[in-house]
């Protein structure tokens, strides 16, 4: 058994989106990260740098933090989703690290000068909006020409399809008009049952509605 | 022969660092950030993403982006410095993530508002700052009773070590007076040559004046 630490944010979809495809059996703990609970000293003894989400696998007596190293452990534990032949493998990871060090930073800066600054600043603003609309014209030439961003579907769509389902929602107010291809794998990431099922935890309507929910407000912790 | 694309900041130094510390021959092909090389279109066509560093490994006819996935990739490949072994190899990987998400990123984007930006920002100096010394601190906690981030030496410190050795540079402009392990950690990597070596490309004296030189400015690219 699994035991998920986590909250209905991008980075906290991830794991259960994942434990979804590889049918693995989980029991969700919610941290509530608004009411600071991610700064107790019981997380902070399963994560010392306080973020969720953190995964506890009680059967190998294993604790992982961080979604990437997640996604990661839970793809090799499994062999599936995360390529062992190299040239496929790389392609994997390094999209995975792509969203790790880019999508999911600069759209949470987006996400805070935009909404939880406590003065509008029009310069960071700009600049966050600039940067998520240059990756997700690197993300749509990628997706341009395969189905998936690695090629097959692989962790590094798990790992980014939150943030980008993020995107059209009131916090992040970003168009996804210039790139037709990310949107058509959007849609055809919302067909998963584990990608529905994964997206709706803590927040049971939110996959039926993301992109449109005011409620994004609080999906995106930075 | 291993082709490494990269320029003198904390991310380009990283492979380098690794390739000498796995005695792996390479050569270094010197892209200008400065000059907007990344965007060529040759560049482009290693990284969609025009960031370096970027690896081509000629034997193996493989093209790796993202320092995060070149680490990964190069430790794979000769199996050393990221373990195989579950538990260990975990760590490992969430360290690196911790690195590739958050150091990397916040640290960077406080470079960016204390010295590239073209208003004085005071809210977004001081929430990268208070982030930077956050991070630091959560270093410097897990330093405090281990030789190495992750345990034994392993590709998280690799991948650390060139941005926290930019912190008291004018650049970043950050004290490391109350993070005593992270500077037992720092004095400890100074004296592998590996380290030295991969601190210095194209920059020869880099590792001698890392953390006075005003140079570094140039060092940190975001």
């Amino acid at each position: 058994m699994i035991d998920l630490y986590t909250y209905a944010t991008p980075n906290g979809r991830k794991p259960a989106i994942l434990l979804e495809e590889l049918e693995l059996p989980y029991t969700i703990h919610k941290i509530d990260i608004g009411k600071g609970e991610q700064f107790s000293p019981k997380f902070v003894a399963i994560n010392p740098n306080s973020k969720i989400p953190v995964i506890v696998d009680r059967d190998a007596d294993i604790t992982v933090f961080e979604s990437g190293a997640i996604l990661i452990y839970l793809a090799e534990k499994t062999s599936k989703l995360l390529p062992t032949v190299t040239v496929d493998r790389v392609k994997v990871i390094e999209w995975l690290m792509f969203q790790m060090a880019s999508v999911g930073p600069m759209f949470g800066q987006l996400g805070h000068f935009r909404n939880a600054a406590p003065e509008q600043l029009p310069y960071a603003i700009a600049r966050y909006e600039t940067e998520t609309r240059r990756l997700l014209g690197v993300l749509d030439r990628q997706l341009a020409d395969q189905p998936y961003i690695a090629g097959d579907y692989s962790i590094a769509d798990i790992a980014t399809f939150p943030w980008v389902a993020a995107v059209k929602s009131p916090y992040l107010n970003v168009s996804l008009d210039d790139v037709p291809a990310v949107q058509r794998w959007i849609e055809q990431m919302k067909t998963r049952p584990a990608v529905r099922v994964g997206m709706d935890i803590l927040d049971p309507d939110y996959s039926s509605t993301f992109g449109t929910l005011a409620g994004a407000e609080e999906a995106i912790a930075q």
